[in-house]
């Protein structure tokens, strides 16, 4: 019997929606839902893959996070959108918020939109990559529990604190980062724990603050910023921005919140919408092709752009029409709907 | 003799001014820039400190940058004040922007001012703070010359590109950060050269893309980011969003430009603010007051604060009322008078 399992795309997506809907999810947020943890699974990044519906699905049993609540949406200000998630996952809230947000930036510029009182547990670069499939360069973050200490510190205090970036390019992919400021996801270290791998060091301190590379020991104990004090000081920003900026819980609070349960954290997200074409102004065309310069001037010396990867993988998928996943994670999903339905 | 000489916190700011008059800068120019770096040398900050006016005045007499151009405004967007620096230093232009750009922010909520066609030497500390002290967040980023290797590459692309943020807390001084996106700031890589001592490893690459601790070879070699990929990343960021996002230079372009005068960068500069009021919502101060929550908890495990270091030693400076700088120092500064009164 083989480790792995290959699913077509259009199996990956039914079996999602289908899982998530079995499970309670209501249509409109299993789709919102499916289409992140899809375009995750087609991009190769497994941690936040079909195996995040493990994590959706015991959320939801938890009996926390709301399966159909409607995002409530309020134009706050000129530059600024807010959606209330009203307790249910991030993912609808984005999706009734960005056309607002992209029409605010058109018109002024620059623009935000606060999701607030979401179960947040996707990656962000879908959500700057859709805002710049659109033409606009955007930003986000968000808190999450307090797993991270912060530089000097031996107790979580920051989440992993997420940053994303995406740029539009003339031709091809945009250009998009998405990284965690501590020093590893912490579903890298999940991923580490269920394989019965040691992390590498400076991921994180046991209980006691000490280094450790038992993955086991870095759950309980408390994870590390990357970069040092300068991670520190940029986890610290997104805990404030998309935090009490934006009225919403720190990462402490999402973690007192949760008291115990081991849910995903509930907090807000903070994007950040810019129009190029307002920016640059009337030669907008001309400082577009100039960015491009920048990228030539990367791959041309054989260093690689950071979605170059994630890019590359998702070629792969929609060249061969699939995706893999380990036998066991199927073996699991599949159990999600059998439960259930 | 002494190594060092200790001036009073006012004679320090009439040397600077009188330094920069007599050297031909305008009047508003002088004071624009004498005030950056008077806070600089106030908090201790030596590397942008009365050392600056040594590289100022060293620019200006290459004949690129202009001593007396009057900043250019104009109102771009609802969410966007554009000031053209018109080739001066970026200080005059931020001065003239700054007004439009709170006021922005509070009508828009957020906004930002684009600075163009400045040459640029000076920390961002001081401008967040100014922004921080009308009661708003503010961001700000400048990419410089293009000194520093992407993340897997040899060669520079980058600045050192540096990301400022402040955040306005219910009393005493905000919380700010102002870190270079390069592993350690250019000045003090140049500041080790002066003092013959060897840089730390992971500072640099030589010309050949080896690993190197001599300052020397680090000057002429290419700088690192910090945090491997995903400082890369942020400085990537920073170079697209303070260059042709704004119509601006590139690091390389500002290389280019420079045509090995060894003048300080010519580019733009990006800054964001952000109105808590109008983000926070009806409940602004108790959101604020959350925030606080955030320092008691680094605090209280006895990390420290970004900005905390540069607090310290603005109070030692205010409660003496001189600063202190090598004799060595000094004398050059003196010599710049008597050169040309």
């Amino acid at each position: 019997m083989s480790d792995t399992h290959t699913l077509s795309l259009d199996d990956a997506w039914s079996l999602s929606v289908r899982i998530l809907e079995s499970n309670g999810f209501s249509p409109d947020h299993a789709r919102a839902i499916a289409r992140t943890i899809w375009q995750g699974q087609r991009d190769e990044c497994h941690s936040h893959g079909l195996y995040r519906l493990l994590v959706c699905t015991h959320t939801l049993k938890t009996g926390k996070v709301s399966a159909n609540a409607v995002p409530e949406l309020t134009d706050a200000a000129p530059g600024l959108v807010r959606v209330d998630a009203r307790g249910a996952y991030s993912l609808l809230a984005y999706d009734t918020g960005r056309p607002v947000l992209i029409e605010k930036a058109r018109k002024q510029g620059i623009a935000a939109l606060a999701i607030n009182h979401c179960y947040h547990f996707s990656a962000l670069w879908p959500e700057v990559e859709a805002i710049a499939a659109e033409g606009l360069v955007a930003l986000a973050m968000t808190p999450s529990h307090s797993w991270v200490a912060p530089h000097g510190g031996t107790k979580g205090v920051f989440g992993t604190n997420p940053l994303a970036f995406a740029w539009p390019r003339p031709e091809g992919n945009p250009f998009v980062f998405d990284f965690a400021t501590s020093a590893a996801a912490r579903g890298e270290i999940e991923l580490h724990r269920r394989a019965g791998k040691a992390i590498p060091e400076g991921w994180a301190v046991d209980s006691d603050g000490q280094t450790t590379t038992d993955a086991e020991a870095a759950m309980k104990g408390a994870m590390l910023t990357f970069g040092g004090h300068k991670g520190s000081a940029l986890s610290a920003m997104i805990e404030l921005m998309a935090g009490p900026l934006i009225g919403d819980f720190l990462s402490l609070e999402s973690q007192a919140y949760d008291a115990g349960a081991g849910a995903t954290p509930y907090h807000g997200e903070l994007i950040l919408a810019i129009d190029p074409k307002i920016f640059m102004g009337a030669d907008h065309a001309v400082h577009s092709q100039r960015a491009e310069a920048l990228f030539d001037a990367v791959l041309g010396q054989g260093a690689r752009l950071p979605s170059q990867r994630r890019y590359e993988a998702r070629a792969r998928s929609e060249a061969s029409g699939t995706v893999t996943i380990p036998q066991a994670l199927y073996d699991d999903l599949q159990a999600l709907i059998s439960e259930d339905e």
